[in-house]
């Protein structure tokens, strides 16, 4: 049985531990808060830990479910820690002061400058970022698997995770190699601008993007 | 009863032509190839008509269904002829020639340099990038309305193509101004991606991107 481990204890970390429960993993969250990680653990049960972001990852795929301007820190933290892992962005970095622009400059993306920092000696794949959390913990909308896009340069890596997101009932999409992260991160400051803005109000962080049929 | 002017003749050209139609509008279609507008008006029947580019135009709303690299030229040949009008931007800027790339410098897109070449003379609306035209004829995909995104800076522009969107039989997604066009494009090279990439051979081209539920 292979071991997940998630950075966060937030909403995303919640939804992604109960997929990944959902696909017969073990889950290891590690959170900064030591409170809310216990609850989360507690909440999961059978098959989820906790611990603290720094702690030895478990196993071989470690979730970045954190901010984007967490990530760099959290990065250079671990140092060679992560040596050798598969590390999934989950991130979107917007900006949430207006939901008008990404916080990454043109030409790039948050999975892109993870990738940078770990210099290659990890590989990156970005996944996840275009579910909501609420939507992760049933794994489905109108009635269809949600769709978890996927970019990154190791096809082996990719085959990993595209297993995990298969096996916790979701639809793995692979939009191809990690630079397609640019792509799949402004989808979704598009997407979470419709979630805020006036024009319509019966988006509310409830919704989700497929390709259908 | 209004007329819409599709400057163009070709898949996308007659995908909106028939939706218009559903709309009880008038279509023009201005197309270069003579023979091949013909048969368009023809198939298309009552409510079609049929002209060439650089005719002026009927009504208040000019489609241009023609490719990205075809605007620039078509725009200043019109000159003063777009003047007061809504000029619909429906192009996605993607170098076809392995689709891993936009033809737009980062930080733009199409639809802004078409209000640029436009000098605030004409409103421009981004709008039916998101959808192939195949799934155009039908309007619905797995049982439901296509979306159509929307960008524009001009709310009352953006209105008229909404409520021609919806009486179309498609839903309109406003995702906000003009600037929103960068992520539009930016989306479907990924989504375009998908279509001819080995990862996912039943996507082919009659896929839709919605947002559910």
């Amino acid at each position: 049985m292979s071991t997940v481990t998630i950075v966060g204890s937030g909403r995303m970390a919640r939804g992604i531990a109960i997929r990944m429960l959902h696909a017969r993993c073990q889950v290891r969250i590690l959170g900064r808060n030591g409170e809310q990680t216990r609850t989360l653990v507690e909440e999961l049960g059978p098959g989820a830990q906790g611990g603290y972001p720094g702690e030895s990852i478990d196993g071989h795929v470690v979730v970045l479910a954190i901010p984007y301007a967490d990530i760099r820190e959290l990065v250079l933290e671990y140092g060679s820690g992560l040596d050798g892992k598969i590390v999934v962005d989950i991130s979107n970095p917007v900006d949430v002061a207006g939901f008008d622009r990404l916080l990454t400059p043109p030409g790039t993306s948050s999975a892109e400058q993870t990738a940078e920092l770990l210099g290659g000696r990890a590989d990156v794949v970005k996944a996840f970022n275009t579910v909501f959390s609420g939507t992760l913990q049933e794994g489905r909308v109108a009635g269809e698997p949600l769709d978890v896009f996927l970019a990154g340069d190791s096809e082996q890596a990719k085959a990993v995770i595209s297993r995990l997101v298969a096996g916790s009932g979701l639809r793995p999409v692979d939009a191809g190699p990690l630079r397609r992260s640019r792509e799949l991160e402004a989808m979704m400051l598009l997407v979470m601008g419709l979630q805020v803005g006036d024009a319509h109000p019966h988006f509310n962080w409830d919704t989700a993007l497929k390709i259908l049929p």
